[in-house]
């Protein structure tokens, strides 16, 4: 089961360097297992060139390694927040893709300006508040995480897969790691076209209906999006 | 012939991915059978890299699945739409491209400033209404063809084989699925020139002469663009 | 001889697609043969993935096709404008490549901002009058020429080798094919950079000193950039 | 030792390829031996695609060449100065990159506005003053490695590894070759994010508890990013 995990775990990382999210070392992925006992994580610092399945790190739900030669991603706490706070998610995944964290840089929510957001995200995407200096001089990584879940304190996590955190970059999550770079790749491109159109200076947020009909048409017990059957 | 109409359905879905207009999913194109009877479409939230030219859904002309085992394209609605308006058409094709997306989310239209444009557009690139809420709640689809169709009611859908529509994307259409995948890239290269002439502030909208001159040379009996022969 | 100039003009418009400068059919390369008396010129309207050395058009100085079966680039007479106009040049490049076209929509000359500039270009690179509705209306490509020609009445084209045509797109040259390829890559790269500058809104025109530095240490008498012998 | 530092300083050149921060002959990079005796460099104008770890010329720390037949670097007295002014370097790196240029084309630093920053660069990447017309005409490689080093009179050049030279372009340095490179990637990385996020118009500086926290978690006797052993 855990070889099976850190696989998946490793696809996913690899996802990030496919998907141009990454660059050296940057960013991180982890998976939870089905059973929820365990978390598999990218080890601290490796190139994703040299990074194999069998480097990723598992841990117990509290952080430690239970199996693994490497230091697992320094970001591991926030990582085990998320997990914590959001019980139905299987994989979080943390960039600092470009378009994105220009926004985190800014401040600035992704806000919904079209059905391409709408399909995967029903609402704005947040941008976190800044840490304060205590929040940053100590537990900085689980600081992070409690910030993130702050955030989310009336927004719906399963509904809004993802943040920014302010001044540093995405985490974003979903049902398994591979549906958490999915959406890490959904927030760069929605940032990227949200940034053009800022810059086109002439915006309207999407109505409410038309959120409504493209997040409902993929999601929820009346999607008509895609196959019943699996291919 | 099916085949054939599958096959030629297929290569033009597949262009989207070489020319980066689509990601996963996103994106869609159909073909029209030469006697006007069938209409082929990619089918819905199938990933490109595992799309083979025999899961292409064969309709006929109202939407009703003539062969094929997958749901065809949410966006099917739309298509036929289009198909019922614009005669002469033999494909279309719906993308999210990141600067066509853009102008759509921002409303405005893609004007001609420039002979890159006048070579494939005769004139601006018009942005749709937005949806009513009653046209998005029932019918979504099939109303966004609509509105589409509306936009040109005074347009020449052959001199504009293409349109934003509001908040959501692109779409375009030609004489076969190939062409209107060409003219979906075309439409993302004039957004992206567009949209840093704007940035660049000192605008001047092409004089009609050189808008005749551009297309002209390339369309209608006096062009002089191209080979007699073909290659 | 010929086939050489072939070769050479064929491999100079594969570098157009290389340094992505164009899609499709777009853009043309000539070369002018080393006696002066012909010039090889991509055929209209053919896609760079199907062309062959051997469909390149040879043509005379007076445009008159010598030898090919295929039509010549439209924008032929725009190119023999040009090599009557400056007698060292041995090559012509035409691209829509999408920053510097962007300026010539906004009818902007792209400033020397920058030493990268004054490495090739010894000044600005004009922008071109728009041409009147006489000019465009009968041998428009003709007239494309004599304005660029016009532009340059007090410009050294050998020093400036490139300019932007009013609302349409690029023309440069060199004593090669492949040199005027190269001063078309170093346009977009210009263009992209000038843009960039332009945003960040707070420009210093270079020192003519350092303009007199950058373009005298690798042209002329004086130059030191690069080797004595080649390799 | 020699053959292992031209075949160091060779990779890194090819990697500013690979990272896409070059065109053509632009760029170059140098490395120290281990015994501080020999300056290792890019020969002057030759493509990166002919080149050969065999070209690199060796040249003692004065600039003289101790081997090899190639011109080197026409930049080589700027990394001389570098090398003289920070002991600690054993490599250095030189680059037209395109958003990190356009901030020294600005005359703007690259400020610290976000946590990716903090990760290698210690606060703000400064840009250098204009040359003066005398430190342009006469030794202007030397002269713009003096006013590299003069900008670094208050700032530690080991916590801040690179500088914006004022219309000009990116200069770099670690200690090795490839860590140049790696600062050089990084610098443009930044330069993207920090042009964007000034587009968005709402910045707020990285709190300087934000800017130790990221800065020494990776760096220092304290860091904890990254493996104790090497993998």
């Amino acid at each position: 089961m855990l070889e099976d995990l850190k696989q998946k775990v490793y696809d996913a990382n690899m996802m990030l360097v496919k998907h141009n999210l990454v660059i050296f070392t940057w960013g991180n992925v982890s998976g939870k297992s089905d059973d929820g006992k365990y978390i598999a994580i990218k080890p601290s610092g490796v190139d994703y060139y040299k990074l194999r399945a069998e480097d990723i790190v598992i841990l117990d739900t509290n952080g430690n390694i239970v199996e693994g030669n490497l230091n697992p991603s320094s970001d591991t706490p926030t990582h085990i927040e998320l997990y914590k706070a959001f019980p139905s998610i299987k994989g979080v995944c943390h960039t600092h893709s470009n378009y994105a964290t220009s926004f985190a840089q800014a401040g600035k929510a992704i806000e919904a300006f079209g059905t391409t957001h709408a399909d995967y995200f029903y609402g704005d995407i947040p941008c976190t508040r800044t840490l304060t200096e205590e929040e940053t001089i100590s537990d900085y990584e689980k600081n992070t995480g409690k910030v993130i879940v702050e955030t989310f304190n009336d927004i719906d996590y399963e509904q809004i897969p993802g943040v920014l955190v302010k001044q540093h970059g995405v985490f974003s999550w979903g049902n398994s790691p591979y549906k958490s770079v999915y959406n890490a790749v959904v927030m760069e491109e929605l940032a990227k076209m949200n940034y053009q159109t800022l810059m086109l200076n002439d915006l309207n947020n999407l109505p409410q209906y038309t959120l409504d009909k493209h997040y409902l048409r993929k999601h929820g017990k009346n999607a008509y999006y895609g196959q019943k059957v699996s291919i």
